[in-house]
Order: C-alpha cells, then structure tokens, then sequence
C-alpha cells in the first residue's frame, strides 16, 4: 500500500495580549490545510522587547530540528515588537493588525488607540454581561428553574443529552445571551404537549434535535446498558420530540452533524441579534 | 460644557460558515478604535450567490440612511461570492481570507481545501474533546466530585464567586482542557490548611484572588445584606484564601482587573500548553 508522508509544521499565535484572536484567526486558516499536520503553540503577552526575544527563544527551540520554516499570526500592535520577530524568526510571518489598522484608521479618521490592552478588555462593559449570561445559563439549566424563563432571551428545548448545555453556555459566553434550556421529558411525551409555560413563550424558544444512534452513543458512555440509552427509546425521544416542536410550530435544528457555533449562530440569525443594536 | 458628537459606524462580519472567526478579529480590531461606536452585525453561511445578494440586501437596508461607509469583515472561500459583496456594496472590504491564504498555499506546496466548511467542523476530533471537557466542567463545578479531582486538567480554586467556574468553562470550551474547580470554605480557613486532595495535586491546582471590594458587589447581588457578602467577610476570606495559597506555594492570579480570557491564557502559559503536541 502506498504511504503518504504527512507533512508537519510547526505554527504559532504571538500576541501582546491574550493571543486568543491570532489562535481562533490562524487555525481557522491552517484548518483550510487538511493535509497538513499543525503543531500550533500561542505565544501571548508579548508587550516589550525583552519578551520579544524571549519568543523568539521559544520559537527557535521548538523549531530547530524542523526542515520547513514555522508559521506565525500576529495579533502584535507595537510596531518594534513586531519587527523583531518578523525580521529575527525565520518564519512566515502573518500580520493579522497591520494590514488591517491601516486602512481602517484612514476611513475613520482617527487613530487607533494601539494602546495595549483593549482587547477583550474587562472595562469592556460585555464582558460583565457575558459573564452574568453564564451565570444565568448555569441557574436555569436543565430546566431547574422552569417557573420564571421569562427572564431568558432564548429557551433551548430538546431531549437529555442533546446538547442544550453546551450551546447554552456558548451563546452567553460568546455574545452575552442570557439562554435557558428545559428538557423534553417523558411526561411532554405521555401528555402529547410541551409544558404550558413553554407553549406562552414560544417565540423565543428554539429546539435541538439529534440522530437516534448518535444520541444512544452519547447515552451510553453516561449509563450503559440503560433503557434510558437504548437506541429504541432514543428512536422514540427523537420522533416524540419533533412531533411535540412541530405541532408548536418551533424552528429547530439538527445538532447531529453541527458544531454548537454553527447552531448558535443559525439561532441567532433567526431572532435578528445585533451586537450594539440601539 | 463642549460636547463631542461621537462618530457611529455600521460593521459587518460576512462569512460561508458560521462568521465566528470574522467577528472575533473584526471585533477585536475594532475595538482599537474607543472614540468609534460600532453597530456590528454578522452575516453567516453565505455560501452561493443567491446569499451573497441577500446579504447585500440587508446591508443595504442597515446602512441607506447612514453619511459614512459600513465596515465589512469577510472571511469568503470562495472568490466569486467575495467579489459580488467587495464590488457592490460600497463598503471597506476587508478580506481575512485571501491576503492569509495566498501566501500559505506557496509556502507549504499545497492547495487550501478551499471547501466550504472546513472551520469548526464536527468532523475535527476536537470538537467532541472541547464538549466533553464543558460536561467535565459542570460535573466538576464547585467541588461537587472533589472525591476524584485526579482526572483534571487543572483544578482552579479560590473563595466564592470570584470567577471559578466560568474560567474553567472557558478553559473547556476554548480549548477542551478538562478543568475542575474548588471553593475554599470557611472550614479551610479554620484548619488553616487546604484539604489534602487539594495538596496532593497541586501541580494542577492554579488559584484565583479577587479585590474583596469587588467581591462583595458581586455577593451582594446573590445575596443582599448577607453575612457572606458583607465588605469584612470579603477581606476576610481573600486574605485568608491568599494566605493559605501562599503556604502551599500555589500560583495564583488576580481576577480584579483580568477577563476570564486573560487568566486562561496566563495557565496555559504556566502548564506549557500546545495544540496537537505529541
């Protein structure tokens, strides 16, 4: 049998802050490159000189025994800083500030702050609302709090495990979304109805559905063997809890081939959220 | 009193999938310019040209009555679609994508898969790690198993809300490190020690101090008037909590002024983290 060598690469997110930005930016692009195997690294709080080489240290130790020159997203706004490691590497480098500050700042007509440390910044009046929303998904979680949803943006409904929690948590974290979830439980089933206190506010509820077999799968690493993660009663979950949304009229989406993003933003499209919207 | 009238600027994030990458480096690029208010849309899954002049549309609508240009973030694959939105929609067109994949595709001999839904997939292994790793976290959330912390990544501890569990769901989320938490208790306190599973693994355990002022408002608003939330209690438990950090030579760090985002990138640095490593 014919085997193809992989090619490896070494890849690296340098920041004078967190570097969350280069990283989610570069590994979308190197995601592009699925032939490729990437070890990727993120280098942040790079804001002064001496930290400058010393990322350089960094990048020249992981990178010695490698062939093909690493590859590096900077999110840097210091253009010292910069220089050096774009000059001293031996990389690809990739400005991800630069090319875009620029134009932006001749649009505008003002300056950039290129102060550092605005990013994703805590005086940042969203990050108090995002970390409120997370609060608030984690009290009113598998429906815990079922007496008031009306205090929710959005309610996510669906069957045990899957996967209200983790997009629930997404949408707070992500965009401050205060988002609640309540679990379609055999009692919905046995009534041929979803709860009255989801029916009244069903214009902001959204529902997930899943794949029998991928829900069993899911079931079972949490209680093997249980009827509970059965692929018969998961068969039944899943056609009872469609038919319960369809009969509300409720949008709902198939997680099983669907990242939690995908699905939070398709959610988000539908009810027409704007960040800064006024 | 001299008022300065504050410039408002339309901003789009326009993407084939769900925008998530767009947004993240036009927001943080946009938010070098503090003097600037920014209503920020996102545009997702324009994946043919019968969506790109929908999304046309809409920018349309959002921007006919506004004197300046809208800002437009793409991170388009494809080039068709791209160009319908940079030539028609008078706009500054700010192409993530192309200006990074160019030089990548020269530098690593290979074509970008230049399909549409490569980012964030489901189909990456890492996305169920990062799933599981944000169950773990729940599972794990405010001691709930404390019996059986060995499985953790890390273990963040600290007094009461002062931030624990939205940073391990961030931890979880980002990046899928299993992350477990522990509140420090009055009864730690009083023994003037950690407990002993805390002190067993401690090169996992990172912890978090807060400034007591800001901890009793946040208090406050769970608990008003409480014992718990009150300003000496505070001072009380952050000092005690830092003291028995102390002891144990525990590194911790400061959520005053740091975003969730920040710290997570400080631990990541402290336990030498890289994606894909082996």
């Amino acid at each position: 049998m014919l085997e193809k060598k992989i090619q490896k690469r070494k890849a690296f997110f340098i920041s004078d802050k967190t570097g969350i930005t280069a990283e989610m930016l570069g590994h979308s692009i190197l995601s592009q490159f699925d032939e490729i195997i990437f070890i990727e690294k993120t280098i942040p709080f790079i804001d002064n000189e001496e930290k400058a080489f010393n990322a350089l240290d960094t990048i020249y130790e992981m990178t010695r025994d490698d062939t093909d020159k690493p590859i590096i997203f900077s999110t840097l706004v210091d253009k010292n800083i910069s220089k050096i490691i774009q000059n001293k590497s031996n990389a690809i480098f990739l400005d991800c500030f630069q090319i875009f500050i620029a134009p932006l700042e001749k649009e505008l007509g003002v300056s950039s702050s290129h102060s550092i440390g605005k990013v994703r910044s805590v005086n940042n009046t969203g990050y108090f609302k995002r970390i409120e929303a997370v609060n608030f998904a984690l009290q009113y979680d598998d429906g815990q709090v079922s007496r008031d949803l009306s205090k929710a943006d959005i309610i996510l409904i669906g069957v045990s495990r899957c996967g209200k929690t983790p997009t629930c948590l997404f949408l707070a974290m992500q965009y401050g979304i205060k988002a609640a979830n309540y679990p379609i439980i055999p009692e919905d089933f046995l009534n041929d109805r979803l709860p009255e206190f989801i029916i009244k506010i069903k214009n902001k509820v959204f529902g997930l559905s899943i794949d029998p077999q991928q829900l069993s799968q899911i079931r079972e690493k949490r209680r093997p063997n249980s009827e509970y993660a059965s692929y018969s009663n998961c068969i039944f979950e899943t056609q009872s809890a469609n038919k319960l949304m369809n009969k509300e009229k409720i949008t709902f989406f198939d997680m099983t081939n669907q990242s939690i993003e995908e699905i939070s933003s398709q959610i988000l499209q539908n009810i027409n959220w704007n960040r800064n919207q006024f």
